[in-house]
């Protein structure tokens, strides 16, 4: 097709899809199994089936499946606030100068405020079905607690979030749009369970992190008759829904005869990236066409540029089951002047797999360069982006500009995962100029790593 | 048409307006001209000039021409965050159990957060267009000072923005907003202006007001070689401007054969009400259909259905034109307890007459029973609502509560100015139990009232 493409691609209702596709269907090396810590064997559904809801267990273990059905309730859901628009970075290519056509998929026009509802209101939906009482789960930036807490909300469910202190603290304006949708709140480590009075009687005055809200998140839904836990990122399940992205991405895009070169997207525990990426990475393993796909990092938690391929604890005190993923350690701490999410240890064990099997690369950039890249796509693409999204923003821009200088007219395609609209005292130390870049030292991570356990 | 109506109805590029509609040339009364408090007369185009605009003097004093082409470049940026989606608010409608079906166009999905940015990217264009170096004005809540610095960004313009005091103070982040988009922002009453520096020295420490911000903003703007004012409400241009909200939602509503029976929307100044409601007031001053219109504003700033129709003068320090609407009086303060915009003392001239011919109804609001309907909203359409737009919420839940009683099937639309992610200080006060409200007595009014100029 050649006619003009829209500053914004919106696909019609019944374009949206109707199935998640699972990736690990596609993939000849499967991700590594989930261990059960005591055993050393991989983890039951039964094992699981204590942690989260069954429909989601079965979920995380089907690597065979390549399309699930999205159930008739959650995609009404979606069409609350689904098609996320895919648009043409029109006033961006002009000011870079750039033959590049740049596209990006806007996850920010909800509440939440980025792509975490896409499966926030997946899982609550299971957990309704399944007729539990609520779900507990920890929130780090807010957006995750942001996104369970209107999930929860819709379904009537209840909904404690453990939010790590130091956020909690910093960002009282995200809790109280969690407040606002009825979620308890709980900054973390906290004396209302055991792993909280344990780590808070270690390390007493500690801003807590989301290793150890996970930790107390799973304890809570554990110990409480009709709760189950449930996690914003890194696992199979989450990544699963989160490919509603990527279709919708895939579709816009045939639709319009675009073919991506590069697909860039911001990698904390991945649920972004693996959402995004899916569909295309499931062509290039069928040999239907190939792309290069790039994860970008912070420099100052750079777990697939400098963390090992390992297994290792998924959260602080040590509940949760252990999982097979490129890490910088569970007890690795990024420095607390890196603004936003993007802060986890680990990363999901699909992306991992996928990584360490060469299909996807990985950078990682320093902060000060991503503040500058996110105030220069707001002031001519109007939208003020996430700190976690700019990660992708700078490595989108630096292919840009490696365009202008070849001449290349490549298509590049980035996951605009969210709006910053809560991160301003981020932003307000760039607009100060007191923003600083950390990097870790080998000997920190060599540290950290040396506490994975033996496997 | 019989389709079934989408959730969320976006129109194609191709299908937005290519020019704003100006009510003013289908009203039979044209509302009163702007008046030189020197000499008591009309203001003339020279005198105007001035203060704004060439092209926009000549749309604030064209009462005539029915269409005025949108200059493609506006066109151009428009498309960046347009088409706004007009959403069929069916989980509202079930929760509420009513047979109504309830229709808002939301405006809410820029960075701006409201539906300003439809003015200031105009009134930015127009500045640049006459060579200028940069402009000057108010913000309250700061969804203005915000949408005026994107605009300015875009358009490589210097931006002075005075920011009310207490707002300054409550909301650092909508601050650093506006200063990510490269404007200068300074609280208002300032020591920068001499009107700003004869308040200060009248009322020490006062936290300031809109009126005030206002006088200062138009005293820079008249001492600084190439600079003009703009201003985000109230003026016939504003409203002009803002009828791109109400032509895309007639388009859409008629692509699917929706005819709306009751139009609400809330009302400071006016913009987003005329804007939304022209239109469809052209189709009935025509006599070509009949709607029910209905204005909301807070009761603790009652312009419309507690003040009186007379010039009056727009700003604390008397530098600006007077203007006939309904007003409260100049030096009408609202309680510093209502949260968010709406705090201005007058009425839009056109909506003043059109209200005072019986075109269209009144109603006032409590903020506490605001923040109730906002927080019902949020929890069944996901969006969480600015203060301002939760008025118009309010009244709509209200009508369709009546349509439940009667059994009547209309169709109520209204206009979701903005999201509420910078308001959530006064969210915390309705979460916490603390938000009160306040109604202004009449003796307070009168007061005010009295100090309008004898005209």
């Amino acid at each position: 097709m050649s006619e003009k493409i829209p500053y914004k691609i919106y696909l019609d209702e019944n374009e949206l899809p109707t199935s998640w596709y699972n990736v690990r269907a596609d993939m000849k090396k499967k991700p590594a199994p989930l261990l059960n810590p005591g055993t050393g064997k991989p983890c039951t559904a039964e094992e699981l089936s204590h942690v989260f809801c069954d429909e989601l267990v079965k979920q995380e273990l089907d690597d065979k499946t390549a399309n699930i059905p999205i159930p008739a309730e959650i995609r009404e859901f979606y069409k609350m606030y689904r098609p996320a628009p895919l648009v043409r970075a029109y006033c961006l290519e002009k000011k870079l100068g750039t033959p590049a056509k740049i596209y990006y998929k806007f996850e920010g026009n909800n509440t939440s405020g980025s792509h975490k509802l896409n499966s926030a209101i997946a899982q609550a939906y299971y957990a309704k079905k399944q007729g539990l009482k609520g779900v507990t789960t920890e929130t780090g930036a807010g957006q995750w607690g942001t996104a369970l807490s209107m999930a929860c909300s819709y379904f009537d469910l209840d909904c404690q979030v453990y939010m790590v202190k130091v956020s909690y603290e910093q960002k009282p304006f995200r809790r109280e749009v969690i407040r606002t949708y009825g979620a308890q709140i709980t900054p973390s480590p906290s004396e209302t369970t055991e792993v909280g009075r344990k780590i808070l009687a270690e390390f007493p005055g500690t801003g807590g992190s989301l290793g150890c809200a996970i930790s107390e998140a799973v304890e809570a839904a554990t110990k409480q008759e009709g709760y189950r836990y449930v996690l914003g990122s890194v696992l199979n399940q989450v990544l699963l829904h989160q490919t509603v992205i990527g279709l919708e991405t895939m579709t816009a895009m045939d639709k319009y005869g675009i073919k991506p070169d590069v697909i860039i997207g911001c990698a904390g525990g991945g649920s972004n990236l693996g959402g995004l990426i899916s569909p295309f990475m499931g062509r290039k393993l069928r040999g239907e066409a190939d792309y290069q796909f790039i994860a970008v990092e912070p420099a100052s938690c750079p777990s697939l540029t400098r963390g090992s391929y390992v297994y290792d604890f998924c959260d602080t005190g040590h509940v949760c089951p252990l999982a097979k993923m490129y890490t910088l350690g569970s007890e690795f701490m990024p420095s607390p002047n890196h603004a936003g999410g993007l802060r986890y240890h680990g990363m999901s064990s699909i992306l991992s797999q996928l990584y360490d099997d060469g299909l996807m690369e990985a950078r990682s950039v320093e902060q000060t360069a991503v503040f500058e890249a996110a105030q220069a796509f707001a002031r001519v693409e109007g939208i003020l982006p996430a700190p976690e999204s700019s990660h992708a923003i700078k490595v989108a821009i630096d292919e840009a500009l490696k365009c202008k200088e070849t001449g290349e007219e490549k298509t590049i395609l980035f996951g605009l995962t969210g709006t910053g609209y809560f991160d301003m005292y981020a932003y307000k130390a760039f607009n100060d100029g007191t923003m600083s870049d950390y990097i870790p030292t080998d000997d920190e991570i060599a540290k950290s790593l040396a506490k994975t356990p033996k496997i």
